[in-house]
């Protein structure tokens, strides 16, 4: 924790000044309160400042402060990342824009104008309200923000059929290093004027700019899906039904939990999960009645020619409902056994099941207990390595499992982060996720939107590689 | 035309050294057929060579050559582009894709990879094999190349449903103005490690880089869909029945065509189109058999509600298909009329009455033909400016009708191009179409990525704005 120094507590006075005592948080305790996102993250710094934006324009002066003084700005949503992509800086500012919630409902051309801080399912609701739908769908959907999912390009459950939050975004408006606010595309569903800046800007983990506004496209409301859930003695079982059911047809959601994580929720809520199965599936069908009943009985035989050793499904709303959340309780319920280093990684979807062997190699090699859930229709999952903090072997051991994961995936053709971004935790293996030359090509666009790296240093980009010159 | 000077010729000869006497053309003749796209620009210049590359080395060994020369290239795949993106630049070379045609299906991961060369029908053949579909569908979809499709992120008929060509590309690989080829993306559904350069890529309009391979996602076939089709005698009861449709379900092709094209395909074709009718609308639905029949009977509604003067549904594929070919037709036919000037403006769906009204008004104004086609279910317009050429005051008042229409879509809150790309012919307006801010920003952008400026100079931006420093 550094101590600000007589010259920065001028420095201080002066954004106090501009944006009101009441928007400025100073005092310790609180910025405290700020400090780390839900990935805890240990190397996370001391902040000089909160900023509660309250809008476009406090955003504005906030970062035309900074730029001044090339004082780092983070900017926060709900602080529900997953990779540490908002965790403080020290000596910088946390930008949070949770004061900042309003939406709007165009049903004519059915779009939502949202600010920020606005949460996912604030925006469910809202649309919901015209008969219209937000499909994505992260876990964290009922406490993460609209920011925060355009920031980290948030995938979820639904994405399988409807794909991840930038299929939604048309476009926003975002503050620059400098302080000026550019719009990005609009409420038009095609819209090739110029570079595709908008799409840039979404998954751009607040290195590029801080949102003030975007605008989404909605869709007419779901259809009620059917839900089936399936059970398998073995892993091979279970991902060789994932392959199947993935490639002839087209589920609205297929997700995969494996015996630590049944476990932990059984623990948790006391459902009644098969403790003993090595894996349980949940998949939905949202086609039209018949045509989901004939999805659900060519799901039902794929899962029986794998041996699944109970299948059950259901239509009724409220049943269907207790089974997602309990898919939606797997972090919640994992995160009581212990300190969680949560992984992100996605493979193509014929090498799931060698992943997800690996995984567990990995788990034995280095005694480390390994929970998986997964996105699996979209092979995108989520190792859950538990550990003891205290316990400074078993904490070594789990960042070693950590970095194998990612090689495995790396390995495997995929990616180390599907949709939770890299932030600051996953950075040292962005360079073999993505190779030396994209790599490259991404410092290029960093130093040219950001010479003097003040925006999110640290997340994402290795703070020694961004070395632009101001072009102004 | 410039005559190459010595040097230059003994360089060129370097090229001819480099990738064999059959990739490089240097005959006159042979040039000139490579010297316009389809927006015929009357400003194109005359290239020194013409590429045609066999494989990403000819590729990279171009874009190396030109590097080290500072020799502008402009890539091209069928030469179907309508905004000038790929006409010639004097003294460059125009790097033709067109020999780079492979297609691969993996029908697992439902993903195509596609050399740029291949044409969009032959990537849906290829897919079509496997139950698969490739939903994007511009209009010149028997002739225009999948790397053309992705450099200016190509629209279609299908997008009102089923989105644009970006909504498809998981990845690419593309050769940089160095010379170095790196892979953006790739075959996995969710991935957001680093900026979403795959997406930055899509778009840029040969600007940033050459293609030479991408990753396409698959979807299962389509339905049959059912259509509809139906005649107004009023331009403002055909907007509004659109709007009522697109707000109201979710067909999968919403297009609109005036009484001069109504008139230009009648003549071209016999059908028995209303020539009388003021406009006519082609709807489909591609919901399950009973949904469609529910959808078709809403629109029918909707139809008569705004006094439609005939209405006519089918679900037979060959009637439905002549209808669909009709449209597809209605820029050739109007091309027998005169030499055209395409626009491609949009407008948010509310705003589409007042940009036909309007159109309508400049076409009296400067009494220059426009007929109009559109992509009516999201706002996407093709006014199409007919002139002779060789009166010189007509040809004035169209190119002044052509700006005047733009201007009219930005002030509706719309964009000067939809599907098409800025290219050459709309570089004026595309300051108004995003405003100096964002400009600025892309600007950036292509500099930080191509700072000799030799990636297709003259498309999309000014090359008096792009001043960049090698970073090497």
């Amino acid at each position: 924790m550094t101590q600000a120094s007589p010259a920065r507590t001028r420095q201080l006075q002066e954004l106090v000044d501009a944006l009101g005592e009441d928007k400025v948080i100073t005092n310790p305790a609180t910025i405290d309160n700020y400090r780390w996102d839900r990935a805890n993250d240990p190397d996370a710094g001391t902040s000089m400042a909160v900023v509660r934006a309250t809008s476009a324009e406090d955003v504005q002066t906030t970062l035309r402060f900074a730029a001044s003084g090339r004082i780092p700005v983070v900017a926060r949503g709900a602080g529900s990342g997953l990779s540490g992509g908002s965790s403080a800086v020290d000596g910088g500012i946390i930008l949070s824009t949770e004061k900042m919630r309003d939406i709007e409902i165009d049903p004519l051309t059915r779009i939502a104008v949202v600010q920020p801080g606005a949460f996912n399912s604030e925006v469910k609701v809202a649309a919901a309200e015209h008969g219209l739908w937000y499909p994505p769908d992260p876990s964290s959907v009922e406490f993460c923000s609209i920011g925060g999912n355009i920031a980290t390009n948030a995938g979820g459950l639904c994405c399988v059929k409807y794909g991840v939050t930038a299929d939604y975004v048309l476009g926003m408006k975002v503050v620059l290093a400098d302080g000026r606010q550019v719009e990005l595309g609009g409420p038009r569903l095609k819209d090739v004027a110029g570079l595709d800046l908008t799409q840039l800007f979404v998954g751009s983990e607040g290195t590029l700019g801080v949102i003030t506004e975007v605008t989404l496209r909605l869709v007419p409301a779901q259809r009620p899906p059917t839900t089936l859930v399936a059970a398998f003695a073995t892993l091979d079982e279970s991902t060789k039904t994932i392959l199947d059911v993935a490639s002839t047809m087209r589920p609205s959601m297929l997700e995969f939990m494996d015996n630590l994580t049944i476990n932990a929720v059984e623990d948790a809520t006391g459902m009644g999960l098969d403790r003993e199965a090595a894996a349980m599936l949940i998949i939905q069908s949202d086609e039209p009645a018949e045509y989901a009943a004939e999805e659900i009985a060519k799901i039902e035989l794929l899962c029986a020619e794998h041996n699944a050793t109970e299948v059950f499904y259901t239509s009724d709303p409220e049943e269907a409902e207790a089974i997602i959340v309990a898919r939606r309780m797997a972090i919640p319920a994992i995160e009581q056994k212990g300190t969680l280093l949560l992984e992100d990684v996605g493979v193509p979807l014929p090498s799931l099941g060698e992943l997800v062997r690996g995984i567990e190699q990995i788990s034995k090699n280095e005694d480390v207990m390994i929970a998986v859930i997964a996105h699996a229709g979209d092979g995108n999952t989520h190792p859950l390595l538990v550990f003891d903090p205290m316990v400074e072997d078993q904490k070594q051991r789990a960042h070693r499992a950590y970095g194998q994961v990612m090689d495995l995936a790396v390995r495997l053709g995929g990616t180390i982060t599907g949709e939770h971004g890299v932030g600051r935790l996953k950075r040292p293996w962005l360079v073999d996720s993505i190779g030396e030359d994209a790599l490259e090509l991404n410092h290029r666009i960093k130093m040219a939107l950001d010479p003097n790296n003040i925006l999110n240093p640290g997340a994402m980009f290795d703070p020694a590689m961004i070395v632009g010159e101001d072009p102004h």
